[in-house]
């Protein structure tokens, strides 16, 4: 078994615990840095009321709180299945340098969890969008912007 | 000034004090139902550090706790500038009924926050990719999803 196909294992752990303890949906991830798992997630949507609570998201939120940083830079994320575009963009933000996934997007919908309609939707015009999302407010809210630019001691990320 | 106007004022009002505060970006959100503001978040990422820690995402959170819920049908969001993938991804979990912003995302990219390299990374094929995102280990993950569809005590989302 090759170093990936281990940490791989675990992630797959996560999901079938968490599953099993009905934490939420089967889906597992762990966070390593060099040899080391320094973060690990389950989905907890169901049982923490929390629908942003997938395992990738779990799973980085642990590693950033273990290693004290808000950046995964020379991290490996191993997930159970394919991350969402919620997780994905996570994944972005986070910037570790690689991903190794499961289960595919595919697997997921035949179980019932349809990322792709979100996928779809990423990519959808605003007004072409499934959810209504609509502009106002921007002069009040560019003063912040502006703001924020012109702030000394700010903390760019 | 409308209700939509009003509700998003307190939204800017969010993302201006929490940049004040130096808790993060300057970013602000707030969850609505009926009259009521049920849920208040700002970027806190770099005062937390946690990458996911944007506007929507802790007010989602914010809202879900206080409701007991993990789904904000009925509510409305009004967020200070339009959401990145991954809070647009949870805002899709969470099933709002409407979504109000006021900045654009290149009014975001143009004080730093460059979002539309990870909305064009949503569409990229896997192999394209900026982050290596690599299949391994499908088989023994699958089982995992084929005891989720035989369980009897599922709790589905």
């Amino acid at each position: 078994m090759t170093r990936e196909e281990k940490f791989m294992m675990e992630a797959i752990r996560c999901s079938s615990n968490g599953m099993q303890n009905n934490e939420g949906g089967p889906f597992g991830c762990i966070v390593v840095r060099g040899e080391e798992i320094v973060g690990r997630g389950n989905n907890k949507v169901t049982s923490s009321n929390d629908p942003t609570a997938h395992a990738e998201i779990t799973a980085i939120r642990d590693a950033c709180k273990n290693l004290n940083t808000f950046q995964l830079t020379d991290c490996e994320i191993y997930t159970s299945c394919e991350p969402c575009p919620m997780c994905l963009g996570a994944i972005y933000w986070a910037r570790p340098k690689a991903v190794y996934y499961a289960n595919t997007r595919m697997d997921a919908a035949v179980i019932g969890f349809d990322d792709s309609m979100i996928y779809d939707e990423m990519s959808a015009p605003l007004e072409k969008r499934k959810i209504p999302i609509i502009q106002l407010g921007r002069e009040e809210a560019y003063k912040v912007f502006k703001a924020w630019q012109d702030k000394a001691d700010k903390k760019p990320y």
